[in-house]
């Protein structure tokens, strides 16, 4: 029998059996806790290197915790964030950045679930008013929260903007091989294939951003996430920020083994293009039956769906997915790196049926 | 060859074996994140019954998530929580507790690592003057971090205590399987023997404690703790002090699988007696050495030992022990779940062979 | 020479010349400090025998430090406030509320300045989400930002509503006489006349609000604000939120003989009428004038205009008065307790004659 | 009737005469808020002249509130404040510095109230040590808590050690003008005067400190402290930290006017050489009498004195001492700015009486 998929998120899938495989493979050494051990080494080593430039690496459980304790060295508490409204940070991170970082998060709206410099440049005005938080840091999501992707030079005209207005860019990549993934496919689509690592760095680190949050549990580890740090100065007191977030493992190989898995051979890519390919099969689909409308265009591993009146419930129940809007019967459906065709096409099979049987009780 | 075994801390040791293949072992359905499913949902089950009384569980990543996220519902930032000196709050914890809960710290001057009601006393002479954090907790740890134990007794004359004066009770129980297995080794040497949950019960939840950050990285996981809240008026906010803390994993049941192997067939009591064992050992050879003095009983898995002058930074040098009190050139020597008696005498060996050294080159 | 005026805020007049007088006239004696003395005991029960009803007074420094401190008692760091976007709270202080109390804010876009319970529930959808701060306060101005009143049926709706949705209601009083006096005038011209504190409590604790932020320093006061808690369990810990706040002050009787001058005579009411006196005169004279648009109803003493393009920075330049919005070409002209019908008529004067000369040199 | 006078505190005191004229004296002109008015800033010039150097001057409204906004902008969370374990922002300021500065103070044990550079050298062991908070600040209190002064070479040798180890020092002034005065006090019998204002370089900015709290409230002001950076980097982000610590006064000028008539005609200086005089004397009083034993030198204005078995409750009674240590029978006795001779002699001869009692009655 084959495993069950759900949509509810792309944390709902296992951890990949390599990855898994990969911890019961470490030696029973005892190792110098906290980081200080080979095994950890080497896999800072690895992600440095995927990104061909000068760069600290540092591993954290979640997601949450790497975007914390990366923006409590990037923003005073007087200062704030500047982020799109429906940021994980801003969203669904339980207040953690205001509670633990102090500082304010100030979203824009702006359904994309991206941000362009004048989306920006408005909240500079109270630059120096000093009953305001001064804005320090541009927080984006890539690929965002609704499975959008900054192109390249879109996030570079950002990252421009940014340090020519005395902010530090943040790029919350929970989803960021679902990103590289997607640029990969495109650059190949285009004729002009480029490899792995250069598609991750057109949408992340050559655009001259200042720290990575970079996901990994979302896309095959059982846990752990990195914080990659471009701008040196900035990292200076990460590792104290770090442990007093809660996030310092003691075991850490357990992460570094992880990270080694995942990142050799590409699984890492493989993995996102696997979601990023179901997602598009997924959308596909749905465009042709009646009634449905794909509102955002599925660049990643999300499908974000306008369904008929009445059936965002159904779908809820059936397979696990969110209502993203219920305003607009707009439900979110997430594709894993385990996405398989079948389940993709049975979904929209059923999507199909639910909305003939709206026709014939109607 | 056999692995490499080092003496600096409990969580130098790798996870269990066992504890790992739970991994491999589990099915590659998709579940609903955030520990809504079966698996974690069986773990809390399973650690709730090791109590055998009305209690609620959840899970973390690490032991100061554990208690910065519980002393969080335990005390307003206007409050204090009293703690020996050398709790892990108060010496190891990055300063997470007062920079995410606020309040203050207490810490109480006592070698032993313990705490008796007329230490705590005076510290509550301040109560209802409003220029001093007001003391609302009264955290131990269960076994302390000098390696002593708190006895039924003495944990029940706290409870009390606190508890008439208004004060809630924490344990941080990054070692609780210890102080359960030194319990249980200790009734079974004096003619009754106890079952290993009432050995457990007998150092925590029977002595009428309100919550327990309950360890297990350190006697075996990967990663993972719990906390248990016998009271259930200060459980009822946790979940979203949790999630703020940044302690929620989202693939909880790779937490969940780990503590279902952990408690089955008592192998959390195993590990610990097989650690405890390792000290006892370790301090009965070193005590026999001249010019060391085990300078506190070693009642759980860790020896504190003064040694001749000059060799504590040899000794931290070859077995990767700390150096507890360089006045007193006291150093603190930790042994692990996979404790092996032919190390432990190869250490007692060595230890011998350098003090003879010294009076050689003397 | 009379002395000079200026509409940036009402805190740029002056303290009126009776509360300075009453500092002068306070004994030498020694007292007991942070507010166990005879005239901080006689403030207290003034401002409480206001309300007519059992509530707790306590004196703080400013408007910023009042509504902080009261919201720490009022919402976990995991929790949030809900208020309109353009709320102090939101806007002016600093981002105090999110790094003192932690607590998020949910700042509701409505351009009177009020909220009504439909534009409150759909914030209430969350409950329960762990993923999400949880709504606990409900947060209003009165009178608000934009110089809007809530009646007394309107706030009774909202104290209703949130109540039944487990809510608190702070108000934010930092110009709470200006919102008596505004109820007092309208129930005079409606024939139906009340007292000063009757129309004080119709437009605050006879609404059934849990906490009042009671400002004063806007009104006449050199410094010094209000808590009043009518909900006692909120307010039990707030003697230690208050200190914790920076917000105790030592010499309090110099807070609290202020105050006593300020509630004899209902200073404080004649006070707010003469400045509501004003904005009304001023919002009657600039709707005369082509190209003026009175934008919200001028309630109590701010007037919110627009004006023809070109002119917001003039006025700025020449009354100190705040451009509100850039893109409607719309100024905030504040009106102080001292207000002067002469500089009014002459405000209004020189408005019509910048339209003239606009309308000469196009 | 002469005014009452008690001995809990300097701030039991009244504001001087003269100061609280400056405040009858000030025009009913409208001034921009928030200190962008000429008052203010004629009070910035007048304290930064005091100090012949470079410095930036800031007012906010009390002691707690000066330290915990000045502290931080000198300490990161996960930074360290090193105090006397008797520091007033370790002991008296609810927390405060915790709970909103975030960062952790590790007090010294020193009874006189004092700090050498021995002292704070074992603290530094654990730079680098990324569980605990890294040691930032050096919080020095002049006078200290228990009426000592740090001579000009106790502290440069304090600043110099701290700069040499990358601390950065700053200066709870609650009572640097009783320190400038015994300073002046000094110099004068020593032969060799200094004016005011070297007296009070000679105390502070001379030294090299970076930051100094600078207070007034217990020497003669109603309200009202100043915060003086003589390090610039750190002042840079100063006042938006003094906003959101709730501590930017609306009418700052009322502050303002009370620092011009303070600074005037040496009035703070007048101030603080009574308040020490009248010390002196009651120390010289207290110590002739048999059983009284003045336990720390009176070199401010504070008098800390053993009394025999059973007094101090008696003395507490009568007048409003602190009882500052219940096992020693020590009682602390604070003198103010309108200390009277007459007073002081009363003082000691109820004391002298008191012990005669006791005589008897055994």
């Amino acid at each position: 029998m084959k495993p069950q998929q759900l949509f509810a998120s792309d944390n709902a899938s296992p951890a990949h059996p390599e990855v898994v495989q990969a911890l019961s493979d470490l030696s029973l050494d005892h190792h110098i806790s906290y980081g200080d051990d080979p095994v950890t080494a080497a896999a800072e080593t690895a992600v440095a290197n995927l990104f061909g430039r000068d760069c600290e690496v540092f591993f954290v459980y979640n997601g949450t915790g790497a975007n914390v304790s990366a923006l409590r060295c990037m923003a005073s508490p007087w200062e704030a964030v500047i982020c799109n409204e429906m940021a994980h940070i801003n969203e669904d991170e339980g207040g953690a950045p205001e509670a633990i970082g102090g500082f304010k998060l100030l979203g824009i709206h702006r359904p994309d679930g991206k941000l362009t410099p004048s989306d920006v440049k408005p909240l500079l005005a109270k630059r120096g008013f000093e009953h305001s938080n001064q804005p320090a840091v541009l927080s984006l999501t890539q690929t965002t929260e609704v499975g959008t992707l900054y192109t390249p030079e879109e996030l570079r005209d950002l990252t421009s903007f940014a340090h020519a207005n005395d902010l530090t860019v943040h790029v919350d990549g929970a989803r960021i091989a679902n990103a590289a993934a997607t640029w990969y496919r495109l650059q190949e689509e285009a004729g002009t294939p480029v490899s792995a690592t250069a598609a991750l760095q057109a949408v992340s680190s050559d655009a001259g951003i200042d720290v990575l949050s970079f996901g990994a549990t979302k896309n095959g580890l059982l846990f752990g996430e990195a914080v990659v740090f471009f701008n040196s100065d900035l990292a200076r007191p990460y590792r104290f920020a770090r442990k007093q977030t809660t996030q310092l493992h003691s075991k850490m190989r357990y992460i570094g083994a992880q990270f080694l898995r995942y990142l050799k051979n590409d699984l890492w890519l493989q993995n996102a293009l696997a979601a990023n390919e179901g997602a598009r099969r997924l959308a596909a689909g749905l465009a042709e039956i009646p009634g449905y409308n794909v509102a955002l265009p599925a660049e990643a591993n999300g499908v974000f769906v306008e369904v008929p009146e009445g059936l965002a419930p159904v779908l809820q129940e059936e397979f696990h997915c969110y209502i993203w809007n219920e305003h607009r019967n707009m439900v979110r459906l997430m594709i894993s790196w385990d996405s398989r065709s079948d389940v993709v096409d049975r979904l929209v099979e059923r999507c199909r049926e639910l909305v003939a049987n709206i026709g014939e009780t109607t």
